[in-house]
This record gives structure tokens, sequence and C-alpha cells, in this order.
């Protein structure tokens, strides 16, 4: 497998997200082929799409102050953070555990960082469709049947500092079920499955890096999925009542009820 | 970067593990460099490590029967989790939420799968440790000054399936830290670092694969990381108080008071 980080210019809101891409391709003299994936920041595609808010323009509830207040961020903040969350479960100093498309990420993937100054970005619209758009925009302009992954950051249980997260996912099954397969001594697998997307968006946000290196995309080859149009998204996810974690998470009534006070 | 599984027969307890792994590559051609890291499944250190627990030695308690039962595994596993584990959180069908080196992880690191039959595999021991010593046989027997990390799979809150964790790592370091950096419109980055050892070390897992593809070690090239003789092993981990999901995740009383009754 190699990944080869596609170097641009700033992506802007006006900007043709694809194009930019792939001019980034021919610059760097890369080329694009069938079953490559290519993965992208979810803020690039946020950014193009317009998910831009400006914090000045939001008036914070009552709840939001408090919660901002307990965990050191700014009311205006919080209070995009609550509209775009399906649950809020907690928080620590700077982030709230949010349930946003079924993925448990800080801050309901409301971010500043990356965002013009006096903005936060938002998660894109739909980030699978998104995806799709992208890669059927792809065949259009190339005529390469490729992957495409749309990632974030996400920080994991008692881990400092962040890896990928998938979020939208097009080409390739996100999952390889090994429930088939046999182990190393022929017994078989009872209940693995492989969170390939999650692997890949790991790998490819190690070459993103976090801050200014103007990588907003990654070439991937010779990537060991199976690639289809047809895919089960919903294979990706575990219900709350299967997830190891969320067995354990409770909302945290005292750091909620303290808030409605 | 680019990644290359490296193929092996199946790894016994009586082998030199990287002799076994330096052999593999020069079948495949591939030579390793300066500056490359070795990735080994956590699996197969610990069986060179003789880390492997027949469970029918193994007399269960009363507390594992009945947590046993409750999760749909085998008292003798279970008992061997208990006496693996720092801390158990609660559990669902068929794994417990486990602490063991400061690592949130399933089953406390113990593992049917991949085991001989009748089996269990643990952690290797100290596994930050074993890399050190692995990276300095490394150097004695091919003269290269290589990044070592050991890893095993996961799971993750809310995802259905497994993706890498770094578990042992010696010659590079684990995290950047990126709260000296600008953001792409010059704003300094407050709390953002990076978890580069997992990142690379779910790059891997895709790779090596889950069931019996004889992959346990994956070369990486052009890791974008800092390499180091000595590296801050505490950088990589995370209090519970500043830990988004430990702030939210109680010991399942419920659970565990039954179990005690």
């Amino acid at each position: 497998m190699q990944l080869f980080g596609i170097h641009t210019r700033l992506i802007e809101p006006k900007d043709n997200l694809v194009d930019v891409i792939l001019d980034g391709l021919r610059r760097q003299k890369i080329s694009m082929e069938d079953r490559d994936v290519l993965v992208i920041a979810s803020k690039a595609v946020a950014v193009v799409q317009g998910r831009l808010v400006r914090l000045s323009s939001i008036e914070p509830s009552e709840r939001a102050k408090k919660i901002a207040e307990k965990c050191n961020l700014e009311p205006s903040f919080v209070e995009v953070v609550l509209r775009e969350a399906e649950e809020v479960y907690g928080g620590v100093s700077r982030a709230l555990l949010a349930l946003k498309n079924n993925v448990l990420i800080a801050n309901a993937g409301v971010d500043h960082k990356n965002a013009p100054r006096g903005y936060a970005v938002l998660w894109p619209e739909k980030p699978h469709e998104s995806a799709g758009k992208i890669r059927n925009e792809i065949l259009e302009k190339t005529g390469k049947h490729v992957g495409v992954l749309i990632i974030d950051s996400r920080v994991t249980p008692l881990r400092m500092g962040t890896t990928g997260v998938a979020i939208g996912i097009a080409g390739f099954d996100p999952v390889r079920d090994c429930r088939s397969d046999k182990d190393l001594y022929g017994n078989s697998l009872l209940i693995t499955r492989q969170a390939l997307a999650d692997d890949l968006a790991s790998a490819a946000h190690l070459i993103m890096g976090e801050a200014n290196e103007l990588i907003p995309a990654v070439l991937v080859k010779n990537v060991p999925v199976n690639f289809s149009e047809e895919i089960d998204l919903d294979s990706a996810i575990i219900s709350a009542k299967e997830c190891l974690f969320m067995s354990c998470i409770t909302q945290n009534r005292v750091f909620l009820a303290d808030v409605y006070e």
C-alpha cells in the first residue's frame, strides 16, 4: 500500500474541490488509477459546501452559556455544537462528547481549527452522499473508478492525541467481515470484523497532519479493500447496546443536571 | 509512505522473531533502511515470549463464572482476563471492557483468536521494553536504526470492527504535539496533538488483517514521525480525568453488583 499526500493551495468556499485535487495530482505527477482510494479531509469538503458559521451571529442559550463555562469554551461555539449534536454525553476542558451521524465525536464535528478567524466549520452535509458525489465527479472527469473516503480526526479513550475516523465512504466496503474466516490454527472466527475504512482514515491522517500542512487529500494505492458500487454503510456502525464503550457510558447526569438548574 | 506486509510461516514459541522477520524480508527482497518503522503484531511477540495460557489449567473464581455467564464467555477465559486486567468497567456479549497498561482494551488483551486450540494468548510482557529489545536486536543484526511498533486490535466507541492500537513503541515519538503550530489561517493550535503511533498502528493493521493472513509484521517507509533514541512514552496516554470518554464511563455498578451478589 502506498500513500501520496496531495499538496494544494488553501481550499476556499468557491472552489471546485475535485478540480483542486486533480490539479494537485497533476503538478505532483501522480496518476490516479481504477481502485485507488482518494481520502479527503472533512474540513475541505465542508468549506466548499459553505458549512461555515460566523460565531458572532449565534445567540447562545442559557444552557450553552453554562456548559461553555464548565468546559472552557465560547458560548456561541457550544451553542453550535448543541444544535449539531444528536446527543451530548458530557465533557472535559475544551471538548464535549457528542453523537453526530452515528459517530461519537468531540464537539459533534464542529471545529475552530483550520477555520477562518471568527468562524467554526461544521461537518460536511450528508458525508456518505458527499463522498458518492465526489466519486461520480472523478469518474466523469478522469474515467477512473476510485473509492472516496471523507475523514475527520477523533480522540479515543485514554489516548493522548487524535487519530483518523471515516465519516463518508463511497465505492468500497467499510468493514471486512471475518466471521467466516479461519484463524492461524484453523479455528473459525466468531465475532471479528475489521474496520477497514477507519484503519485507512488513520493511515491518511498520519500524512495529512493537523496544522498548516496544506495536504487536504491523500491518494492511496493497493488498498486491501473490496471495491463495490453497492456498499452497506450500516455495516460500519454498531448499536449502543452492543457497543463495549456505550454499555458503560451514561449521560453524565451530574454534568447535565447542573447545567439545567 | 509505503507499507510492505511481511509474509512468514506460523510463528512458534521457540522462534527468534527478529530472524523470522528478517528472513521474510529477504525472501520478499525488501531492504530495511534507517528510519523505517517495523510494525509487529502483539500476538507474534507474545507467542515467542511464551505468553500462552492453557485454559484447562485455570480454576475460575465464582466472580469469573458469573461474568462468563453474563457475557457469553468461558469461565476460565474470564478468570484470565480478571487476572490480567487492572480494572474491568463492564461488558457486552463476548467482551469485557478492561484497563491494561493504561490502554482501554477488550478482554485486557487476552485473546483466543490466533491461539492454539485450548489456549489464550496474553499481551506481551512489558510491551515498550519488548519493542526496545527488538529494535536493539535489529540494530545488532542489520546495523539499521529503525522504529519498532508492537500493535494490537481494538474496538472504538459505536464502530463495528477493529482498528490498530499501539501498545509498544521504540525509536520514534508516539505523539506529535501541534500546540506550537499554526493552522491554515495562522491561528495557534490550542490543544491539538496527533496520535501518530496509533495512526501508524491502524495503517499496518489494514495490511495484517485479522485471520490467517500470516502477515505478523509490516515494514513502513517514509513515515512522517520524529525518530529518537529517547522518547516520552507517557506523552501517548491521558489521565482518566482529562479523557473525554472516561469522564462519562463509570464502572458499571449494576453489572458488577450483580456479579458480587
